[in-house]
């Protein structure tokens, strides 16, 4: 776990926010054994960051708990179980910002990095850089002694009937939960990245975010997972965010540093902070999610799809989880 | 050239302002015979963009037009001219984005595009994403017809020198014109990205960035430039911003759209916002410039190192250009 310096707020509650991306998502469609399972996997990742916060860890290595446990599971776009793009490989974005430095690290386009997340944070503490992408990234993490996989690692059967589907049918998906015996939805409307935002006892903020991208997306393509400012931004004087959503509309808004800016400039609720971004977003074609974070430990889960996959947890201990809108259980 | 639907103020004046890079420059070393390169490229860029301007073209014409002038010429850190990664090629980036519309473009990481400015450009019009990289996007400029050229055709005897000398001394360097006869400053402080921020006779902004990155960096790194919100923003309701600087501190404060903040949620003067975002960059360690623009035709050029290669044109058709601090030669 990370060293802190800043102990002089150690008894300051904490909380951890997660999401596992946004869309159209129908309830319908979702059979009570796979609602059960995001449920679970929800869970898992607030407790693996939880433990750390509760241990006296780092706001940054807590997201990065939460974040593994969502990248290693084949049910969310990221990590484990991305979506291919159209070329049938796995390109992986992740990005993470630390609160207390503003210091910050992504990687784009990696194929062969085990956990994403990783890699971006070993971009922010181990070079002088805040981006990397593809084989530099690759060979980066390798140095690094990161988990290295072959890209076969990322391969699921769901997520490559999804690339068919979509090739057949000439289509860019970003879902991340279509079912492959259903029809697809007409367009594209969902969005599966996965991303978390924690404060830890001495105060600070940090932000991460990762993800597969689009089903059959343009070989290269980079959406705003991996932009700082735009997928994930962290500032203690402000807020952490994390976003999901249509990736090159919440670029064009600067999704995540405009809702900070709204906080820091003009002394906005997070709540208002996250609407007027999306509402923004929605104006020039986009929706999505944005989780946010204060240094006080006010917080927001805010969507302007029908579902976003999301949680959240205090000091208490008590796991809030939301699939769809207006759902919010305390798992105890 | 874009026909514009928003021509009820057609009468407004036109405005271009351009850099060429910041640093750490000294009077002494630049030779009068480079002096004047620089001046005379400067004045060539401007020319090029003004004519778009003068003629009814539209903002993002205009900064096109004067980024390509200045990728073409080997003297920038851009394009032709571009600087060596430590594996001994030119990985290019650049970015544009229409302040109407808010649609952007970029690209990274490229070696085989002539004019990375194009690419963006083509991204922006011709793709349903923001950002491609490497191979990807280079694929992608072929299929639009965009001129592509064998690596070599970015080598310089110049640059190859610069690195040479920075992998003899391990350094990264940022300098754009570094003489590799001198000894190279003790620290990275030259930056010779370039940039364009135009107003159309419409009210339209537009901003785009190009650069060749570091001389030595590090393979698959990315800066500001391509970044939407660190090295370039347009937005008509606040501003156009190109950024040229440490790139790594230009994400972390996400320069561009930083500025745009201040003016469009706290309506603070633009050399204010400018001024107050270089000191958030300077707090964590960076330096550079910005150039900002407003609807009105309001602009200015801000630095907090020693120079900035810089000019300005309006509809007077008088070009301003300024290398060093506190210069500024109008020519007629």
């Amino acid at each position: 776990m990370t060293v802190q310096t800043n102990r002089s707020k150690k008894d300051a509650p904490t909380r951890l926010v997660i999401h596992g991306g946004a869309g159209a998502m129908v309830r319908g469609k979702l059979t009570p054994e796979r609602e059960f399972a995001f449920t679970q996997l929800l869970a898992q990742s607030l407790t693996a960051g939880h433990a750390i916060l509760t241990a006296g860890g780092s706001s940054i290595d807590a997201v990065i708990a939460a974040i593994v446990v969502m990248e290693d599971s084949p049910l969310l776009n990221a990590g484990k179980g991305a979506v291919f793009t159209h070329t049938g490989i796995n390109e992986l974005d992740a990005s993470i910002m630390d609160g207390a430095t503003r210091m910050a690290g992504a990687v784009a386009a990696v194929s062969t990095i085990r956990n994403p997340i990783r890699a971006a944070h070993a971009v922010m503490k181990k070079s002088k850089h805040v981006m990397l992408i593809g084989q530099g990234a690759e060979a980066f993490a390798a140095e690094q002694g990161l988990e290295i996989v072959d890209p076969s690692y990322f391969f699921t059967q769901f997520r490559w009937n999804q690339l068919q589907k979509a090739i057949t049918e000439d289509r860019v998906l970003r879902d991340h939960d279509a079912d492959p015996a259903e029809p697809l939805p007409g367009k594209d409307k969902k969005h599966g990245t996965v991303g978390a935002v924690a404060l830890d006892r001495y105060g600070n903020l940090a932000a991460g975010t990762s993800t597969g991208g689009y089903t059959n997306k343009q070989f290269g393509r980079v959406g705003d997972t991996p932009i700082i400012g735009a997928g994930t931004y962290a500032d203690n004087h402000s807020i952490a965010v994390s976003a999901t959503g249509s990736g090159e509309m919440f670029i064009r808004a600067a999704a995540a540093f405009n809702a900070a800016a709204q906080v820091r400039f003009q002394q906005l609720p997070i709540a208002e902070a996250a609407d007027n971004t999306l509402s923004e977003i929605a104006a020039i074609g986009g929706d999505g999610g944005l989780i946010l974070l204060d240094a006080k430990g006010n917080y927001a889960m805010r969507f302007n799809t029908s579902g976003m996959y999301r949680g959240t947890i205090g000091s208490d201990g008590v796991a809030h989880i939301g699939l769809f809108s207006g759902e919010e259980v305390p798992l105890t």
